[in-house]
């Protein structure tokens, strides 16, 4: 097997990082042990790093009707649709590690249509599916359909904000040719 | 006619906007003589609306290789493709005003393969429509040609950044039903 | 900007037309200005000419129960969805000239389905649509539900007449590299 | 089996037609023995009728450099494309007599591109193949080989215009449920 | 045309043929006349024919709900979509002499779904259709629709296991260029 | 999270099967510890069961150009094309222990073209990914390309017979709602 890369345009010199941005690299050692790559390959455009993680942690950390569990699963059923390496291979760890249910996490990374979830979980994605496709315009009765089966009208952005920012996500990452960190895949497994 | 609304969850009153996008309102107001419905949808969620905007200005107005015109072409190209009613027109009217040719503007938001464009602008959107593609991931050898055509590193990086951004910009105007102001249809025609 | 073309074969010299032909452009000339590319590419085959103006005239101005600007819209919304430079640009002109309403126009150019049209428009430019389809085949139900939207047997026929010429239409500017011409950009908008 | 039908909106009754429509009824039972659906379908549209009949002969019997069978395969293998139930058979059945050989016949209406035909057929059913596929433009690259394979530019003209009028004759069968007549099954089997 | 070769690998000389392949040549030539390509060009590998034959007749011939000429018509069904110049022609032919109707077998092979059959046919060529699909996976509702037009479960499983086995058979035929035999098109129309 | 079943269609009692299935039911228990459940589905027809595992028999682990490991990757880059829940999970866990490369074994799982594995390999699975797709059909230049890159006609073959099967196989799965058994999700991962 060939040597992994960070990305087809590689990563700066930890010695030439922004002070935050060295901060960022020294919390992921810390708390996962190790620096994603997404973090290394975006270290080269500072200012594309801070508006991604910005962006990132809002839909991903903020308020919301969704569970963190949701968020993930929403980003590993959009980024198995555009067989994203990178994203699915990342979130599925986090959505394994997150949901506490590494089974259906695998499931979801292969096909949420046939994975053991709920009700809820099928309307969310699915939703998050159509939000997927070129194309995508709502329609009325999509909406009320979503709101019958729960989901408020700021939960219907959060899950369409989460798939469309994913699906830029995972553009980003096949134009980077962006690598997994080989921790990712045994992350969660236990 | 119906009359036309923002977006499907609405708009805030002003009177309760946070100053920052209070501010905002009033700059656009005083430079283009309206606010532009995607912000007054935005403004639902003030934390979506600075994420929003502060990756849309690195994207369109940071540093790097393309033209501001170039950067334009992208979005309409993309945003035809994605068949999305607020972009192609907002952005379709940032063209015929940025590019200062209206035709060709035009042309690139019903078809850019068939647009009057030189060959630089015809290997920028070809790359940017394949971004835009279910499942895009590159290869090296679409990457080479770019740097053939003249394009760095950081151009490469750059067309695919506003590519996948304004696709998951599209996808919101599409959850939102984001509409355009009356204002777009008409500038820049002259 | 390169210097616009007629078309791929280009064009007869004028003093070489068939009488018929002549009249046609001066008609043209003394009604809105111009001849037409269209005109001006079909000209290389006058036979061809002849049929495909005749069919036209009977499918834009016979009998039957569509009005001039629906039949107008049905051409414009299967252009776009064909992407069809001239048929977009020349039948959005016309469209925003009969219709009388240049924003809904625009918008049928852009995506009939976020289009601010009537439950009527929107079910005729759904069956156009579908007709546009590779391997079409109304069903049963399909042709009951346009018939209580109000149309009649043979606005059926008119509908599905319109949409399926002018994918032929768009398919033959696509081979010949069919050029706007410039006068239809700013047809209309005033 | 059901009855056939002729098509979903009927036919109207002989004693009614036009002359020159009773006159091309007549000929037809002469030399086919039969009066082909087609124009029993149109007959209710006698404007139509005429002016379909019109283009049809300018494409299949005008000037040219494609031979009657070269025109004939172009539409068997457009209409197998778009798996037109009435175009597949009878110009199937037009294509096995005209062409002297059945089992090309219908290997060009199950695929092209698994037929036993010559280059030259080949390089004319995919130029008809890709003119026939939604969002067509020709490339510049596209017309060279075709040229390269002994095509003139109304050759060009002519195969394009023949698989574009076909797929809005497939489509006009597909929207009136265009039934083939029995006789078209064993023509040109023997 | 070019003389019609077996497959694009060829066949073993039939005096190397092990026994119970020889044998089967033997029969083909009583009972049809002649021995099928696919005979010919699976007996390079003598377990694959073997496997394959044994297969074909669990599904063919097996016990089971559906009918031989419901069982052919399901092939001639997924042929068509899949384009498979072998196996519409040797199917196509099977079901001519076994369905005992010329013409729909025929509409069959053109498109199942404007042929002439039976509300039972065309629920079971719908399902054998979605089931050819990429990513096919059955809803528990469509098992529903099925039982309720009156198919078991296990002639689900057998439609389901028809569709899926002749679209490898296809994609066999694809690989292998098989060409159909001369004498599959003229039988069964007498 | 609900319990998994085996599939829709349940398995017989073991105290029913035939000896031969019983057998191999005792076999997978001693060797791998559990039977897969497309055992226990298949259970159900014995008939079926015996083709489908002959079969699967040769093609997997009869003679042949490609190592065990190849197979299953071929197995592994359609069942993931084809978003086969169990096949990719059972099958990954194969390609996981036979490989010996458990990152790789899922990179192919999520997509094979950004997997990091060797140009024969990449190859091959260009060409099985092909041979997945609706209506294939091989062109000479294609099999060119095998034969340079190593591949004998026999390899050529098998690649696309395993590649076929298991699209077969997928659709089993996907109509049989087939459950991968929990112990999959953990094999070969250490």
């Amino acid at each position: 097997m060939n040597e992994r890369r960070i990305s087809r345009f590689g990563e700066p010199p930890e010695a030439e990082l922004p002070d935050d941005i060295a901060a960022i690299y020294a919390k992921n050692r810390e708390r996962v042990g190790f620096v994603p790559n997404v973090f290394r390959a975006y270290a080269r455009r500072p200012e594309h790093f801070r508006a991604f993680m910005q962006y990132h942690d809002v839909l991903m950390k903020g308020d919301g009707g969704l569970t963190r569990a949701e968020r993930e699963a929403i980003v590993v059923a959009v980024s198995a649709e555009n067989r994203c390496q990178y994203c699915v291979t990342a979130h599925g760890a986090a959505l394994r590690v997150i949901g506490k249910d590494a089974i259906v996490a695998e499931q979801i990374a292969i096909n949420w249509r046939t994975a053991d979830i709920s009700p809820r979980w099928h309307a969310m994605l699915a939703f998050a599916s159509h939000v997927n496709e070129t194309g995508f315009a709502a329609t009325d009765a999509e909406i009320e359909e979503l709101r019958a089966a729960g989901f408020s009208d700021d939960d219907v952005w959060d899950i369409a904000a989460i798939a469309a920012f994913f699906g830029f996500s995972n553009r980003m990452a096949g134009a980077l040719d962006m690598r997994p960190n080989p921790e990712f895949y045994t992350m969660g497994r236990g």
